[in-house]
């Protein structure tokens, strides 16, 4: 179970001036799905929300480059985690947790209380997963003991991005399942589900898609499907057999988050019309940007190789002496700007810089500008505009 | 595991023309409420989430007349249930699930997912509950092994409103808890969780709180607490301890659905405006008056005693001879009027006029006049404004 994390934040000031959310989700949103979350409320059994539904499904098939039907499931990404557990395995089943971070740890001792047994490949925070250990272990796993191997393809807590589609056909070649935590990666990083053959992949409204909190995404290949099948962990309302049931009338079986479904569908138009290889790109290149901007003012990034780095948060070291909360509430008081902090064992030691979903260079350079700012006055020395000079292809750094 | 029900909707007419939602939930909302949804996303780490999250807290603990606090979980009415079993319960535990209606025997279904033991007290659908068989089954239990009893308050499927009072004051008599689904009477119905003993209360955002679906309610009493300490069934996401310790912050332990919490802090306001015997009194008016409409035009009423009738919905036979979700598809196409149909074995048996939540008489009249309109129509003989002329105390009926 997570710590509670420290926070800062100005409440008076985030009412008068406009406020820049740079978190790797919840993220800002297009003011065209804002307004669509005040539609009216209907009939979640009837033609209209099919329709709607059916449009939505659509949407995310197309995201998840998937042929596969995407389920959603009213919560969390924690949800879309907690499901593909109790969905996939029976008790006693082993599960192999692959972790560098926060999230990936969690994973793991969620397996735990449900029953699995837990074989664990874990690197420090933020440490690159090296495959061969990956290959070494299920190597070793002659019997095919090991089920599922469960890996974090975007691990936000310390911002790295894990080599998803090598890793994933190392785990093939075994034949355990291929179970992705791409909830802040999906949208923002390349991720073809059925071509890198990933048998089970999760997203979250809040992420890289420009939609509040409260929906969770999970695609299921036919292998995993059949897996399913003989899995006996209890469920009852996260059950994917009675939501693929349902969906198929388009339908949920409960009743659903009707607003976010209404955003949902305007934002996967949006993201069509801009295209999946451009949403990346712009992503792509956000990261570049902050990287560049942040090691320019002679910053450390936690992921010092770019080829490691996350599209959707860059996590950073404060200078020498300055702490990492102290900064952020700064920025938070003096310009409205919010950044994320340290989880657990980071917490103080580190900041993130969220660039995801509704994100654009502007609100990179006003951060990247700010913090200069906030640093000169805590007395480290930024010469105004460094950062932006060292996103200059041609500045030398 | 619910069947998939029937529906009819009418999907361009209800894009032309205003909708009546006259459903036991989603209902209808306020445009407060709706334009609410729409404010900007925040850190949900944050004093700002913190501000609001606590002045919602306030207000549940309020509509749930309790000095406990009232949880939040993100999902549907079905995930508080499911919540409530697995944070106070062991393998092997045994309960007493009373039913009268779908929704009391899925929640027995759902305790036997889990590995409890189920004991049952069931009755016909809609037959009301006989508090002297609930006594003889608890004296029965000399050695105290129910450790508690499932109680529906208002049975959303039948129309059916349980003996809540008394049936508590019999459980406490024996020792067991009293776990209390009141997701659709909360509000509407007089239900003072602390003043009845009553160990833990479920609602739900979509049902008389005026709110979108996504959000379950849950309050417990101390004893209910301390069984919880020691429950031992696997959870995780849905962990009451872990929600208790961030509920403490005024924040949730997993990215919560923001644009609910707007709209739950304007709902709550516009309840606490009216107060709750007032709106407690309107519904018992408004169910009334659909009842003695529904009466005056020779409909046979599913509960014929009023005061085992649901505050928030009214299941009524449609004329011998006629098909319920005929009538429903009627209104439907005719004067775009959503009705509730029978669920599961009452599937074209009955149908449900809700009248929870944002309602006031004009809606009742319409539904009433479209009513009678419609069975005229199939040669069903009504009068025009019999039903209205059935409300007035002075007529005989």
């Amino acid at each position: 179970m997570p710590a509670i994390p420290v926070v800062v934040e100005n409440r008076s000031l985030s009412e008068l001036r406009p406020q820049l959310l740079m978190l790797p989700g919840p993220t800002p949103l297009p003011q065209a799905v804002l307004q669509a979350l005040s539609g009216p409320m209907i009939n979640h059994r009837g033609p209209a929300f099919a329709e709607l539904f059916a449009e939505i499904e659509k949407g995310l098939s197309w995201a998840f480059q998937t042929e596969h039907r995407v389920l959603m499931l009213t919560g969390s990404g924690t949800t879309g985690m907690e499901a593909s557990l109790l969905n996939l395995f029976s008790p006693g089943d082993k599960v192999l947790a692959v972790s560098n971070g926060s999230f990936g740890e969690r994973w793991g001792d969620m397996a735990a209380v449900y029953g699995l047994e837990v074989e664990r490949l874990v690197y420090d925070w933020g440490k690159p997963i090296q495959t061969q250990d990956l290959r070494s272990k299920l190597q070793a796993d002659k019997a095919q003991t090991i089920k599922a191997v469960l890996i974090i393809h975007n691990e936000t807590s310390t911002g790295v991005l894990n080599p998803l589609q090598e890793m994933a056909a190392i785990v093939r070649e075994h034949g355990a399942l291929v179970i992705v935590d791409a909830i802040s990666s999906l949208t923002s990083t390349p991720l073809p589900m059925d071509a890198w053959g990933l048998d089970v992949v999760l997203g979250a409204s809040q992420k890289g898609f420009m939609v509040p909190p409260g929906l969770a995404f999970v695609a299921l290949s036919a292998k995993a499907w059949e897996v399913h099948a003989k899995a006996r962990l209890p469920r009852f309302s996260l059950d994917f057999s009675l939501t693929r049931e349902y969906a198929e009338q388009g339908w949920t079986p409960w009743t659903p988050p009707i607003p976010l479904f209404y955003g949902l569908k305007v934002a996967l138009q949006m993201m069509q019309a801009e295209g999946l290889e451009q949403i990346q790109a712009r992503h792509l290149h956000l990261m570049q940007t902050v990287r560049a901007g942040l090691k320019g003012m002679g910053l450390e990034l936690m992921i010092p190789d770019e080829r490691q780095a996350s599209r959707a948060v860059t996590p950073v070291y404060p200078p020498p002496g300055l702490d990492a909360d102290d900064i952020r509430k700064s920025l938070l008081e003096e310009y409205n700007i919010v950044l994320g902090g340290g989880q657990r064992k980071l917490t103080g030691q580190i900041f993130r810089v969220g660039h995801l979903g509704y994100q654009h260079l502007p609100n990179i350079w006003a951060t990247l500008i700010a913090l200069e700012q906030t640093l000169k006055k805590r007395g480290y020395p930024v010469p105004a505009g460094i950062s932006i000079a060292a996103t200059d292809p041609d500045y030398e750094y």
